[in-house]
């Protein structure tokens, strides 16, 4: 468990309640996790989270607070959001099991962040944006929303459970992956890109994107992809300020015109 | 989990906190389980039970109390109590996933009675002669005791889990993917665009894309993930031959220009 404590960070996004936070602290270390990371919370740290903590006051006293999603994942390669929810953007929710599985085949060469939204409203798309994979508990359909505490505790009792299956058998090698701040950088570049040359609607172009992000998060970029991705969208950038005529002139001097 | 859900009792012994009471409440219906009994508990139901159990309102004023714990598994054909601990009378305990499958196997047929012990000291080996099975939740060695309700829900979960294996192997819904004729034809109207506007060159054009190919395969893509890229491919092209000047006329006369 050693490796993989150290790269698996739980991000609790806006929790309303510092009891929670605090029991969410207390899962982690049950589950043999301490990377506890906190945007922008409503409610301090208060007596309520060290009671509900217990015996991980250390969790708790690590955490790091975020003032924004973006921030606080930054140093992640593969960003996982929580939702019970389905419909439009949600797709590829996986349920929990099923993606642990997934997920612990990547680590720990690869540092993984396990979103969950408020008490109150889960994640809009908004912060779904930043997710490559959405990861679902499965329950009843008369009561599908846990208390966020327990949902942190499932999930890290799942990623703990395919973390002791997968070191029965062979690890085999993992691959590295492009990290989160860099792919949301070439993400913007390319809606700038696909911008000028018309593609995507100017009133609306996030609509478009959001598919696109949800591809790029699914096909998990290593560092060559992003670098050609990222040359595509600068090259279309290019074309689009200099147009043909530049681009016939370099060709007929002989020049490399990337 | 029609059957499963009535003949599935949870039992609290002495209980301390009807915080914890209300948060197992929630926990059953989560997961789709309703008869919750309560062992001579150390507190009354009160504002904080119902405040933890949210919409589970109905599980918790249906939970039956009882003067000790023989009478609370009386009707029960199978009982089975949870620990944190090995020790002498502890041998024969099974991790909670293996015990919810030799469980299951014997539900609905019989009824099965998952007794939880109390806050601060857990099940001793009094009550533990009332339980024909152990069950642990594997945890970090570091940090063993669960929160009561953490308990709870995590049990609930793997034997939900267990009962809809059991279901499952005839309901997995598959993906609806585009076919690999499309996805050749999307990569060949994309090579022709990304060397109209420079960015392959010319005299080797299928060493990126071969990239591009692996990355999309890969990804797995949904019918409407390709007409996106087809779309961006087409664009690219029609962009190429009619260039900025055209774009901005259909701007300023309100056409659509895809």
């Amino acid at each position: 468990m050693d490796d993989l404590s150290t790269n698996v960070a739980f991000v609790l996004f806006r929790p309303l309640s510092a009891g929670n936070v605090g029991a969410a602290a207390r899962a982690l270390k049950n589950m043999g996790f301490s990377d506890l990371r906190i945007v922008d919370p409503r409610d301090e740290i208060n007596d309520d989270a060290y009671r509900m903590a217990v015996h991980a006051r250390d969790v708790l006293d690590a955490a790091k607070t975020y003032p924004d999603l973006a921030s606080a994942v930054a140093d992640c390669a593969i960003t996982a959001g929580t939702t019970a929810r389905d419909g439009f953007y949600r797709s590829g929710v996986k349920p929990v099991r099923e993606a642990a599985a997934e997920l612990i085949g990547l680590a720990p060469a690869n540092r993984i962040a396990l979103i969950f939204g408020p008490e109150d409203f889960g994640l809009t798309n908004e912060e779904l944006k930043h997710c490559h994979t959405l990861i679902t508990i499965p329950t009843s359909s008369e009561y599908r929303s846990l208390n966020l505490a327990q949902a942190v505790m499932l999930i890290a009792y799942e990623v703990r459970s395919a973390w002791n299956a997968d070191l029965d058998t062979n690890r085999i090698t993992v691959p590295l992956l492009a990290p989160a701040g860099e792919i949301d950088a070439m993400l913007t570049r390319m809606t700038e890109a696909l911008l000028q040359i018309g593609f995507l609607p100017q009133d609306n172009p996030d609509h478009i994107m959001f598919a696109i992000r949800e591809l790029i998060g699914r096909a998990r970029l290593a560092p060559r992809e992003l670098d050609i991705l990222n040359g595509i969208a600068r090259q279309i950038n290019w074309y689009a300020h200099n147009g043909r005529g530049t681009l016939e002139a370099k060709r007929l001097a002989g020049e490399k015109f990337r």
